[in-house]
């Protein structure tokens, strides 16, 4: 087979991967795009995107039960999940077509296949892609990105099965709707499924190894939500884990230890959300100098790898696991593969969001991470319920806080639960990427009547000043 | 009638005066209230709030008019214009009695009544405050704030009755729907009840005396939003005036005359949204130094008039007639009043927002105005049909164009419309309160998946590195 021969190969064409291309277009490289599976890769196929979908309708669906309360009625409300399912399907199906348009507008090569490194000759990286065994092409190049991605991390002794047990993919095209669910893992992941199960009716039992639900969150945050979630009738044990599970015909009884109890529960389907590890088989990394720690490929600041001319990027790589920070990833190594000097990544600056209801979205220091590294801090809080905007909206549930170095001003941390944070938040982490202190965000007019306000009011409250509460 | 005596004392409780009144008393001021009305003001009571409670209202009817895209059924639609209009006065109700609370809280003095200056006694000011034409109290302070706000503007000829010409406040409780509405001005009061009407089922003509919608917007927006408009199948006739109106019994024939063109139309209800006027009237300007310019008062940077201890705040100052401008410009008062040092305002880092369906919002220079003042400027724009998040949501429709200066990568305006632009539009205006060029805002990660990520795309589109479109 004849080598053929690109400026970049991307192995892996998720958020990571496509964006890594597309920059490496505009900066003039020839590139390939090796994937195996979907472009677009998980996010957008099995992740980000169709769960987005799926949130809409389970909003949807709370809203269509609580009509009278805006002068609304209408009678036998129903849903038919084939359709719910179908057209978050389709919305991943367009998306992904977007995808392959966009690479062919910018004229990346892609290769429908997997890509395994297959060591050096004449100073190229050499990469063979191959299909169901088969070989499908030889390439070299300069430089390779590696953009594997992750999968689901199995749990011992209740590995998904697809039926009983599912991962986020079965979960995210049910045929039916269980009539109970246990999740396992209180994640992002894990907790956008229970709310959005739960709201279509599905009995919902999360089961969280630590001692609060969406522990990455600050800790005032996962108590507003889960009290939030445990009012709308979800059940949640945490500092517990499910040390069992028996399986019938259309059930699963699982016993769940903690806080020195041992309960059990049967339930008809089962979620396992307990983190990811990264895709490093099978890519060639024997005999490379590539250092991988715990599933996950070591790399410098801006994305290489010890091993000269491969680079790794977004969930490879590790967390956090977020679709947005594989794509300026991808972006920072390819720019340093061009020769420019790309800004480097500071994970204090990458925000985070969950799509449960009430939405959760943050980015920096919690307020205990802050004190924990030696702030001295000043914290602002304000409630959903001081808002003018919330109120007329229906959603009076929510609070946003703010974390500020109280030596500098600097904002050190935000974090937020209630009605569209996940759209917020991004005028924080604007804030925090030009180093803003709470002085510029007083001065800042945020618009009247917006839930926008009450980030001003949380930055007005750290300093005495709130004017709404 | 004893003289009471306040180091502050603020005439009118809207958003300009209540909040002026907590941020003194947080500055440790004894300072008084004079409301004639509503505490919380026109805003509160009669604007922004209850109109964001009939709006919700309205994006509810056409979301149950559009469920079966998402996989929903329902039978018998329908909605209670009664309980609609209550819901909204609910919400103006409640948020009007939190204003009393927060300023109880703050052991701010309200009066019930209308103040008028009334001289000056051993360096102080004095002011009378009457209610229907008797004596309530008399009051002395060293400084005075005028903040009696504005009203609708009358057209002659067609001067609101409250039966068949309303005004915006007619408008707000109906008590039943018109079968056909005419609209006279389409700046964001007049668009946003076109909207909301139109949406109950309503058929609506607009008509702008001007050669677009919404003419403060860029053009581009302006285009957009029309288009967005006409396709829901809204009437607009730009260019163009209503000439005579001639009332019957439930109903009025309005003259249009516009483009060399005059058309009759026959409509249930008309709403005039001209503009606004400034309440210069019965407050004892005369005699003073005040400046009244078109009947708005003439202040400094810092909100002084040209009397001395005589301030004036919000939408009796003049343009732009927004909420927060007011609350902004009360707190630069009442600081400069402390001897502190605040900000200046500038217009140009106040956002607008018109909720209206799809919603605008903008900050900043419009890409002719930046031309105008002599900038060479570089344009990114992005369409919501390349997010991802838009398509899951199902909110295909809008569009962010940023605009920079092209010689020092400075912020001068951006400009936005479709699904939450109004809650979006805050980062923009952070990032121009701290001075961004587009290169910090191409390093701000934005999160997957939002509608904010439109905000980086246009920002990469101004420079030739657009990933998504």
């Amino acid at each position: 087979m004849a080598e053929q021969n690109f400026d970049l190969i991307v192995v892996g064409g998720g958020p990571g991967g496509y964006v890594a291309a597309i920059r490496a277009a505009q900066l003039k490289m020839n590139v390939a795009v090796v994937e195996r599976e979907h472009l677009g890769g998980i996010c957008l196929n099995w992740g980000c995107i169709p769960t987005k979908a799926l949130l809409r309708t389970s909003e949807i669906n709370h809203l269509l039960h609580h009509l009278d309360a805006y002068g609304f009625a209408a009678k036998d409300v129903s849903f038919d999940l084939a359709k719910i399912v179908d057209r978050s399907r389709k919305v991943a199906g367009q998306l992904s077509g977007g995808v392959k348009h966009l690479l062919k507008k910018n004229k990346v090569t892609v290769f429908d296949g997997s890509g395994r490194l297959d060591g050096v000759a004449g100073g190229l990286r050499k990469l063979k892609v191959e299909k169901d065994g088969k070989p499908v092409a030889d390439l070299t190049a300069k430089n390779i990105i590696l953009a594997t991605g992750a999968r689901a991390r199995q749990a011992p002794g209740m590995e998904s099965d697809g039926k009983l047990i599912w991962t986020y993919k079965d979960a995210m095209v049910p045929k039916e709707l269980p009539k109970s669910l246990l999740v396992v893992g209180s994640g992002a992941i894990g907790i956008e499924f229970a709310s959005f199960y739960h709201n279509l009716g599905v009995d919902v039992t999360v089961v969280e190894m630590l001692d609060r639900v969406l522990p990455v969150e600050d800790e005032e945050i996962s108590a507003f939500a889960r009290k939030s979630f445990e009012k709308q009738g979800m059940k949640i044990r945490t500092s517990a884990t499910v040390k069992d599970v028996k399986k019938a015909a259309n059930s699963v009884t699982a016993t769940i230890e903690g806080n020195g109890k041992t309960e059990t529960i049967t339930v008809e389907r089962v979620i396992i959300a307990i983190g990811i590890v990264g895709n490093v088989e099978g890519i060639g990394l024997e005999g490379t100098k590539v250092k991988v720690d715990r599933t996950h490929v070591v790399t410098d600041d801006h994305l290489r790898t010890d091993e000269p001319g491969i680079w790794a990027i977004g969930d490879l790589v590790g967390p956090p696991w977020l679709a947005h920070k594989a794509s300026h990833e991808g972006v920072v190594a390819v720019e340093t593969i061009a020769g420019l000097h790309p800004h480097v990544m500071d994970v204090a600056k990458i925000p985070g969001c969950t799509y449960c209801m009430p939405q959760v979205a943050s980015v920096g220091l919690t307020e205990a991470k802050a004190k924990a590294e030696g702030y001295e801090v000043k914290v602002g809080r304000f409630p959903y319920i001081g808002n003018g905007k919330a109120i007329a909206l229906g959603e009076p549930e929510g609070m946003i806080k703010t974390v500020f170095d109280a030596k500098t001003g600097e904002l050190l941390g935000a974090h937020m639960v209630g009605a569209e944070v996940t759209e917020l938040i991004q005028g924080y982490v604007v804030a925090k990427n030009l180093e803003s202190t709470e002085k510029e965000l007083m001065e800042t007019i945020f618009p009247h009547p917006t839930l926008s306000e009450m980030m001003h009011e949380s930055v007005l409250d750290a300093y005495g000043r709130v004017i709404h509460f």
